[in-house]
């Protein structure tokens, strides 16, 4: 028998940074939970833990970036991941037109409006209509499976179905 | 610059084969829109064509199962998006305890029942809760980059921002 955690990792899903601004503050974390799920309007859904300080700043701003990490940059997941104040600080960034920030570093952005934003058990499930977006270098993305159990999330999991 | 399209490429997803049934029929196609989206309990977000005949199938028997491909199963991703009339004949399945089938050649499968549906632009996002699943072989999961533009769905994405 598998466990539900063993099969939720056969759903594959990448590595983002997600940034986020209240107007004067400004954060960034490392999140997997991302798909599109609109042609027309273009949408992506974004599933994000509510009491994580990020989502207030979303919730304020009504806008994020979804910053795609490549292959090689699992070493800048964990530091988005990681409890430290100001994980912005020394990594170069700039507000996009929402205001939201973008990582330099990153493989591309997506910078999305906040148009809904739903209950999902534990979780919100926030739409966000993509307003712009650009590639900075090339390269395959990051798997969240590639990580390894990255943010110890394999203890959340329920142990049976 | 990159068009959204290009862009949307680089939000990693896995390839699935959503089975449904309403008790007298059943159907399955093929998705990628797919995610975890809570722990705590265990939901899935599926994002869905209204206009599909499965979506009607999937309210009215409000449970679904997610087969999970391999990396040799793009041809089974070709199948269960082509358009014949029962995709599911002449392939080996069975009815899950929620009813919806279960594709014996997956890699593993998660059965789930409907517990939110969403709008979602051009989309419908489902929520559900997975009550059940195995895995039924080793190997990697198939991602939808590696299927090339299997639904040639790059038109259907806006030009522009």
């Amino acid at each position: 028998m598998s466990s539900p955690a063993e099969l939720f990792k056969l759903l594959s899903c990448g590595v983002y940074v997600i940034g986020v601004t209240d107007g004067n503050q400004y954060n960034a974390f490392t999140a997997a939970w991302v798909i599109q799920v609109s042609f027309q309007p273009l949408l992506l859904a974004l599933s994000i833990n509510p009491q994580h300080r990020s989502y207030a700043m979303l919730k304020a701003g009504e806008s994020f970036t979804v910053n795609v990490l490549g292959k090689d940059q699992a070493e800048l997941a964990r530091h988005f991941a990681s409890p430290i104040a100001d994980r912005l600080a020394k990594l170069p960034w700039r507000p996009g037109k929402t205001g939201a920030p973008i990582l330099s570093q990153a493989l591309a952005y997506l910078e999305c409006r906040l148009e809904e934003n739903y209950p999902a058990g534990d979780h919100r499930l926030i739409l966000g209509r993509a307003v712009g977006g650009a590639r900075f270098q090339p390269g395959e993305p990051l798997l969240y499976r590639d990580t390894g159990d990255m943010n110890g999330a394999s203890h959340l999991f329920p142990e049976k179905f």
